[in-house]
C-alpha cells in the first residue's frame, strides 16, 4: 500500500510505503495523511496489512484496531471505518484476509462517490451566485484541507469546486494558511494549483477582512466531526471564520461525507473532545530553504505554547451542510430528513 | 540614536544605530521598529537627524518629512509626529536643531506619561475580574505587539497587564502568534518573557475556542488608528477575535493613545485604507535552525499570495477605549466625553 506523504508538499513529492499496519498508525498519527476520508481508508488497509503480516488472527486484527482508534481521537471517521471492518469479521466465516481487503476497497469506492455526490450537490450553490453576480468569479474561502489529498479522490470541502471547473464556472478560492501546520498554505495551495483552479493564499487572520469588503461569496469547509444537531467539528479557526460570514451574510456550508456524523451526540461544544497536539508544531515551521526542506524555530525556547487543534462551529453559525445525498439545514431535523434511517431514539 | 532591530527578536537582541533620516525612514519601513508610538517618536527623531546630517535647512526637514510620511502609510501615529514637529519649525525663530531635539525629547516623554496612564486607568478591568473571580489568575488575550517593544517604555494593550503586575493582581496573557510576522511569538512573547509575566502562546486560530470554554477573561489589543467613531484599526485578525469575544460575552477593549485617534473620519471601514504588504512575507518565515537564523519558504514558488496587513473592528464589537485620560465607550459620544476639546465641528 502506498500514500503520499503529506507532510513533504508542497517542497518534495515524496510516495510512501506502507509495509505494516504499524506503519499505518504512525502515518495516521503523525499526519502523513490527514483528512478523514483518507484516514478512514488508510485504517482500513492497515487492518489488512496486520492480518496479512502477523499470524492472520482476528485477535492481531483486533489489536491493530485497538491502537489504530487511539492515533487521532478526534477523528470519527476513523472510528467509523474501524467498527465497520471489526462488525464484518466477527460475522465473516471466510478468510479473513479476503473479507478485509475487500472491506477496505469498497470503503475507497464509498469514497470517490461520496466526493461525486457531495460535489453535485455543492456546486449548486457555486451556480446560483456566478448566476447572480454581474461579473468577477464565484470567491470561495476554505480553511484547512479538505479537498482531494484529503480523500480518495475528489475531495469533500472542495469537491463542489472541482465539479464547477469541470462546468466551465469561473471560480477563484480564498485559501487559509491553516495555522498550525499549514495544510492550507502547503497542501489546499498544492492541489489547486496542480488542477489549475485560480486561487490565493492568505494568512488566516485575513479572511474577516476580506468578508467586510465584500471579496467572499461563500464559504466552503470540510468537518472531521459533526453532531446529529449539525454542530460541527473543524481544524482549529473555522469557528472564527463562521462568525465572520454570519457578521457579514455570507453563506457558510460544510461539506462532509455522512460516516463524519456522530449520530450519539446533541452537544458539539460539550461533548466532543479537542485534541491537543504537540507545541512544536507551533513554534517549528517546515519549509524549503536554499534548496534543502528544514524546520526553524520562531519563538523563544522559553515561550509556553498550546496547540489545540480543532475548534467548534454551532449549528446556528452554519447555513447548511453538503452531504453526498443533498444539502440541509445544519439541525437534526436536518440530517434526519436526508438521512431518515437515522430519525430513531 | 539606537533602536532594537526587533525583526530579530526573540533570536538576536540587536541595537541599531540610526545615523541619518534616511536610516530611520527604513527603519520604520521594514519594520525594525514598530508599533504606533515608536514609529512616531522614531520619524521625530529622524526629523532631528535630518537637520543636523546635511545643509541643516527647513526645506531639507521638510524633503525628509515628506518621505517618512510615505514609509507606512496605515500609521496615523507617525503623521501627528511629523506635522507637530513641522508645525513648530514653521513658528519657530531659534535654532532649528535644538528644536527638533527638544520636540522629539518631549515626544519620548510624553509617551511614557500616556503609557502610565492607559496602565493605570485599565488595570481597573482587570481588578475587577480578579476579585470576581473565585480562583485562578485574570486571563487577557492579546494579538500582535503593543507593548513595550512599541512604545518607549510600557505599552498600550499591554500598559494594565504590566501595572497589574506591580500591584500583585494573578495574570495570564494568553499571546496570538500574529501571522504573517509573527509579531506576538516573537515580540510580545519575548517581552512577557523578560519581564516574568505568565503567558502562553497560541496560533491566532485558536482564540475563538479558548473564549467558547471560558478561558478568556478579557481582550486587550492595541490599534493603528481609531475613528471619531470608534471604529478600530489594528493588525490583521483583530476583528475576528472581536467577533469571538462578542459571541462569547467577554469584554474587548482598545488601549490607545489617543494621538492615534483620526479625528477626522467616521467610517472605519469605508475611510481607513488597508495597507498591502510584501507577500513574502507570508511565505518566507523567519526563524532560528541549528544556531543559526534564516528563512525558509512554506508555500509552493507559484502560490499566489495576498497580504493585507489591517483590518477594522466596528465600534459595535468594542467594550471600551481604554485611553491615557480615561475608559470610555467606543463612540463619538464617548470619545469626545473625555476629549471635549475635539466635540467641535
Amino acid at each position: 500500500m502506498q500514500i503520499i506523504d503529506q507532510r513533504r508538499l508542497p517542497h518534495e513529492y515524496r510516495v510512501h510505503d506502507l509495509n505494516s499496519w504499524q506503519d499505518g498508525e504512525i502515518a495516521i498519527r503523525d499526519m502523513y495523511v490527514r483528512g478523514a476520508p483518507l484516514i478512514g481508508a488508510t485504517a482500513a488497509w492497515s487492518l489488512y496489512l496486520a492480518a496479512i503480516h502477523s499470524d492472520g488472527s482476528e485477535s492481531t486484527v483486533r489489536a491493530a484496531a485497538a491502537a489504530l482508534l487511539e492515533s487521532r481521537p478526534t477523528a470519527v471517521n476513523l472510528r467509523w471505518a474501524i467498527e465497520r471492518v471489526l462488525g464484518l469479521i466477527s460475522e465473516s466465516d471466510g478468510n479473513l484476509v479476503d473479507t478485509l481487503r475487500n472491506e477496505a476497497t469498497a470503503i475507497c469506492e464509498e469514497d470517490i462517490a461520496i466526493s461525486r455526490g457531495i460535489g453535485e450537490h455543492g456546486v449548486t450553490l457555486l451556480e446560483e451566485i456566478a448566476q447572480r453576480k454581474q461579473s468577477g468569479p464565484v470567491n470561495i474561502l476554505t480553511h484547512c484541507n479538505a479537498g482531494a489529498l484529503a480523500t480518495i479522490n475528489w475531495g469533500t470541502a472542495t469537491a463542489p469546486i472541482y465539479v464547477a471547473q469541470e462546468r466551465g464556472i469561473d471560480v477563484h478560492v480564498w485559501v487559509d494558511e491553516t495555522r498550525p501546520r499549514n495544510q492550507g498554505s502547503q497542501l489546499t495551495a498544492w492541489e489547486l494549483g496542480q488542477a489549475g483552479i485560480p486561487h490565493t493564499l492568505i494568512v488566516d487572520n485575513a479572511g474577516g477582512h476580506l468578508m467586510q469588503h465584500g471579496m467572499v461569496d461563500i464559504v466552503i469547509t470540510g468537518t472531521d466531526r459533526t453532531t446529529r444537531t449539525g454542530d460541527v467539528a473543524n481544524k482549529i479557526g473555522t469557528y472564527l471564520k463562521a462568525l465572520a460570514a454570519h457578521d457579514n451574510g455570507i453563506p457558510f456550508y460544510i461539506g462532509l461525507p455522512s460516516t463524519t456524523i456522530d449520530w450519539n451526540i446533541r452537544d458539539g461544544l460539550g461533548e466532543i473532545p479537542i485534541e491537543e497536539r504537540d507545541p512544536r508544531e507551533v513554534s517549528d515551521i517546515w519549509g524549503s530553504c536554499c534548496g534543502k526542506t528544514t524546520h526553524v524555530r520562531t519563538t523563544a525556547d522559553s515561550t509556553p505554547i498550546s496547540n489545540y487543534a480543532f475548534d467548534v462551529t454551532p449549528a446556528r453559525l452554519v447555513s447548511g451542510l453538503i452531504t453526498e445525498r443533498g444539502i440541509c439545514e445544519a439541525s437534526e431535523a436536518g440530517l434526519t430528513g436526508l438521512f431518515p434511517e437515522r430519525a430513531g431514539p
